[in-house]
């Protein structure tokens, strides 16, 4: 999907939702739980993806999740990707990154066999272990920035000799690379402070936005510091639609209700 | 396995070699392809194993040309670690980290599911993405600190404000942290001359050593400057003895040569 497609399915579904998988076993209601975890996942999801689909553009996989359901774990992800309409944004959230032919072949894992839109990287190896993403056609990196966690902290907010930030010097740094158009940066929502002065660094960029609901961002606030003429944004809300104490009957009527309080809020962005 | 359990195994067998498992299709003899890609990555490993298991002590699975194989390929890494001795350290290459409950589903995927020692992690996101793989008893965590590819000058050799490159940060900050006993380092061979500062920053933990062979990192030079009386030290060689232009007949002989060669030095250095 390239940059306009995206813009032009934002503005027709007046929403900038990505849905977070994090199909957590512990979390999803006993009731719900079928013969095998990996059934259990696919078919939890499946229903999700129906109760949201024409309130978000985008669906983001954690595949920490699927990878803990064992070996069999990413047929599970191919499943649930073949439940996704083609017109949404498939962002496979892997956090990879290695030296340029390893990177090459997460590249290949994620893009060519299923068919993924995007994947998250993360740049400490630096520029070769992100170009090999770069090159796949209508495909995106989504470079780690700023992220939601505490821990963010600890490297990507200490200041380097040249006077920037950690995190900045990885966006000024990645913007000059070949193939820039191509990166989607993430920055938690737990940083708004910060948004506004990222989004003058990159204001053609789309940004995807973790850390709204279970981790505490404020929606309006983060959307005010960082929406664009373009929008521009991705929201991601995973924990904060996905689970409730509601019965099972009407469970994912209340994960469609939690769902369409953040498209609502979103709708009052977009001209 | 512990620390003393490594270090008498690298003793035992005079090797502290790690052959590195990174089955590449396009570089598999085409006489050694089976009936499925699957197949021969497995059949091919188990024959690397067979050759080498005598001359060292680690085997690295790189999850990236695992990835590459589709949604079976964890399948793979399944049925290869299964002919993979007990004694054996494994590790699993696969840069992982992120946010703290995704990071649990990450460590137990390695740890539980697949039964790994250890695996590898990058720092960018902090602390709290790399404590839940610490909290594993008897597990290691090998953080990324000085990589071997072209891009370490990007970030890794940056200067912070507080004097420290940004590697050298990484490791004094991460050896503050709690369990930080259960640290090894990923520090590649191609940069020699950090070797031995590295060295007295971090004189008791192992450092596992990729970049050795196709990369060009010289071993002599690299145990010189960070060997200890522990060793302390993994050597990983991947495509250096994996791939030769061998005849399939010969070819395991052949692999098992190349690892000689390696393990053969290394033994002059192990008391």
């Amino acid at each position: 999907m390239d940059k306009q497609q995206l813009i032009i399915r934002i503005k027709k579904k007046k929403s900038f939702l990505c849905i977070g998988l994090d199909p957590d076993l512990s979390r999803i209601p006993v009731p719900l739980h079928l013969d095998t975890h990996e059934n259990t996942v696919v078919q939890f999801s499946k229903n999700i993806i129906a109760a949201t689909s024409d309130l978000c553009v985008a669906y983001k996989l954690n595949m920490a999740f699927f990878e803990a359901l064992g070996p069999k774990g990413w047929l599970v992800v191919e499943k649930i990707l073949q439940e996704i309409s083609k017109d949404q944004f498939t962002i496979a959230d892997a956090k990879r990154g290695d030296i340029g032919n390893s990177s090459k072949m997460y590249a290949r894992a994620f893009f060519e066999n299923l068919g993924f839109d995007a994947v998250t990287i993360s740049p400490y190896m630096g520029y070769d272990s992100v170009e090999p993403f770069l090159k796949f056609p209508a495909k995106w990196v989504i470079l780690l920035a700023l992220t939601s966690n505490p821990g963010s902290e600890d490297l990507q907010l200490r200041k380097l000799e040249n006077g920037n930030l950690l995190y900045e010097e990885v966006i000024i740094l990645s913007q000059k690379w070949n193939m820039s158009e191509k990166l989607m940066y993430v920055v938690g929502a737990t940083h708004p402070n910060e948004l506004k002065k990222i989004r003058s660094l990159i204001p053609g960029s789309f940004i995807l936005i973790p850390g709204i609901g279970a981790q505490g961002g404020d929606l309006r606030k983060v959307i005010s510091a960082a929406c664009t003429s373009e929008i521009g944004l991705l929201i991601n809300v995973s924990r904060g639609i996905l689970y409730g104490t509601e019965s099972p009957e009407n469970y994912f009527k209340a994960v469609r209700e939690r769902a369409k309080v953040y498209q609502t809020i979103m709708q009052q962005f977009i001209p």
